[in-house]
C-alpha cells in the first residue's frame, strides 16, 4: 500500500478548480508507488496522475518537474506536468508538495527484446538532445564523491572478496577523468520499470527523480546495464548493439566516448552496486519496500571487469 | 488545393533530425487549408501537423505559437507546438516560417447540440483562465478602430437599408466603453470549424491565428453567435444558456458583463459582418477561397438589435 497521504474526492474536486483540465470523475490510489503517494486522476477531459511528494521538498522539485515539462515540449514521451491558474506546476496539498501530470499509456516490459532496446536507445538519445537546452542544474548526488564515501560504510557487511572488488573498482574509477565527454541532463535511472510500452511502441519514460546533470555516456551505460543484461550479469551483445546503434543514429557518439565505454559500464554498475549494498545493509527505518539484491550488480561489475569492452561497442 | 509550398519527403526526413519526435513515416498534404500549407506528418512516434505560413511573417508568429504552447502546458486541448533542438518552435522551411504541432483527434461538428455547446463554454472559460498568465501581447486587429475605418469602404456595395443598419451599429458601438470588463488572451474565432470533437468530447481547439488580447466577454459573444445561431440568424436560447452556464461555472461572469451582454453580441456580429462584406466586395487578388456570405451576420445583428438581450443570458 503506498497511498501515504490520502486525498479525498472533495479535496480533489476543489483543487481542480485551479486547473483547466475539467472536473473530477474519479480518483484512485496507485499501490505500486514506493517513495510518493500517487493517484490516477480521471477528469471530464482525460486521465492524469496526481503525485504527493513524501520525501522531496518543494524547493527540490523544480529541477525534475521543469525537466519533464521541457522534454514534453520537445515531444519526448514523458509525463507532461500541468500548470495551474497561477502558472505553476507545484502546489501544496495536505502538507505535501504535489503536482498533476499527464497519464501515459502502456506497461513496463521486463523481458525486453532487441526491438525494445532499439527504441530505448532512440528515446534516450532524444532526451539527451532535447535536454541540451534545459537550463536547470543539479549535480549527481550518486556520483564518484558519493560512492567513494559510501563504500567504506558497507565494507563491514561484505565478504573479504567482495570488499576487494569494490575497493579496487572505486580506486580504478578514481583514476579516470572524463572532462572531454559530453554532458547534459540525464535520466540516470532508465531501468525497465521506468519505461512504459504501449504494445511494441514506447508509451513514455517515467520517474525522473534521479535526473541530474552528468555525462551522457554514463546514462547510456546505466541503461545498457539494465536493458541488455542477462540473468547471470552478462550483457546480451545483440541487445546492447541495438540500443547503441539507434542511440548513435540520433546523437552520434564521439571517439572519446567509444574509448571510455568499458570504464563507463563499470562506473554505472558500481553506482548501483553501492546504493543497493547501502539500502540492503543500512535500510532507513521508514523504508517500506524490500531492498533489492546487491549481488546482481556485483555480478554485472565483475563481468565488465573481465571482458574486452570494445566487443560491446557498435 | 492548399499545399502552396511543397515539402519533399527527403526534406522532411532531414528536418526531423532537428526534433525529438522520431523519423519520417509519411507526409501527406492537407487540402482543407485556406491560408497556410499544412501537412499531416506521421513519424515513428506519432501524428503531427506541419504548417508553413504563407502570409504571416516569422516575427508575427510568436504570439500565436507561444499562446498555443501556454494553453497546452495548462492542459487545454489544443495543438501543442513541438520545440526543436535549438529550443524554438519556429524555423524556416522552403522560404516560409514553419512549425510542427501535435495532431488532435476528431472532426468539426457543424450541427451542434446543447451538449456540444456546454463543452464549448467550458473549454472557452478554461482558455480564458489559463490565458490570464500568458504574457504575450497582441491588440485586436479587427476591433472598433478597424470596423469604423472599414465600414465606409463597403457602403458603396450595399443597399441603402443595409448601410443604414451598419452605420447605426458602428455609431451605437462607439458610444460604449468597456473599461471595467475583464480582458485577456482570446481566441476571437471559435467557430464550429475550429473545434474538433472526438465522438461527443472535445478533441481540441484549433486555428489560433486571430487570437489577441481583448474583452473575454467579446470572445464569448463571438462563440455564441456561431455555435448557438439558427439558420435565420436567431439565437437558440437553450444552446446559448448551455454554453453560458458551463462557462460561468468555471469563470463566473461579473455583473458588468451581464449588463453588457447585448451590446457585446452586437459587436461580435458587427465584426464578422464587416469582415465578410469586405472579403466579399473587395477580395484580395490572391484569395483562393470563396468569400462567405455577409448576409448571415447582417441577419444575426438585426435579430440582436431587435431583442431583449437579457432573455439570452443565464
Amino acid at each position: 500500500m503506498s497511498v501515504f497521504t490520502p486525498v479525498s474526492a472533495a479535496q480533489m474536486a476543489e483543487r481542480l478548480k485551479n486547473y483547466s483540465i475539467g472536473s473530477l470523475v474519479e480518483l484512485q490510489g496507485i499501490l505500486a508507488g514506493i517513495e510518493n503517494t500517487n493517484y490516477f486522476l480521471t477528469t471530464t477531459h482525460g486521465r492524469y496522475v496526481l503525485t504527493l511528494f513524501e520525501k522531496l521538498k518543494l524547493h527540490e522539485l523544480p529541477f525534475y518537474i521543469n525537466l519533464m515539462a521541457h522534454l514534453a515540449k520537445h515531444g519526448v514521451a514523458c509525463p507532461a506536468p500541468i500548470a495551474d491558474v497561477r502558472d505553476t506546476y507545484l502546489a501544496e496539498l495536505n502538507g505535501r508538495p504535489s503536482c498533476i501530470v499527464t497519464c501515459l499509456k502502456g506497461e513496463a516490459v521486463m523481458a525486453p527484446e532487441a526491438l525494445h532496446c532499439a527504441q530505448i536507445g532512440e528515446v534516450l538519445a532524444e532526451m539527451h538532445m532535447a535536454g541540451q537546452t534545459y537550463d536547470g542544474r543539479m549535480s549527481n548526488p550518486r556520483g564518484p564523491a558519493w560512492w567513494t564515501a559510501t563504500a567504506p560504510e558497507v565494507y563491514p557487511y561484505m565478504s573479504a572478496d567482495a570488499v576487494h572488488v569494490l575497493r579496487d573498482e572505486v580506486r580504478f574509477q578514481s583514476r579516470h577523468r572524463f572532462d572531454k565527454l559530453p554532458t547534459g541532463a540525464i535520466h540516470a535511472d532508465l531501468f525497465r520499470d521506468n519505461v512504459l510500452f504501449d504494445g511494441d511502441r514506447i508509451g513514455g519514460v517515467i520517474d525522473f527523480y534521479f535526473a541530474c546533470n552528468d555525462l551522457l555516456l554514463y546514462d547510456v551505460a546505466i541503461t545498457v546495464n539494465d536493458w541488455c543484461v542477462t540473468d547471470d550479469g552478462d550483457i546480451d551483445s545483440d541487445k546492447a548493439r541495438a540500443l547503441l546503434a539507434s542511440y548513435h543514429a540520433i546523437r552520434p557518439f564521439r571517439d572519446e566516448e567509444a574509448d571510455n565505454w568499458g570504464v563507463m559500464l563499470r562506473a554505472a554498475a558500481l553506482r548501483f552496486w553501492v546504493s543497493r549494498l547501502y539500502d540492503f545493509h543500512k535500510p532507513r527505518p521508514s523504508e517500506l519496500n524490500k531492498p533489492k539484491d546487491p549481488a546482481h550488480f556485483e555480478r554485472v561489475l565483475k563481468k565488465h571487469v573481465a571482458r574486452d569492452p570494445s566487443k560491446l561497442w557498435l
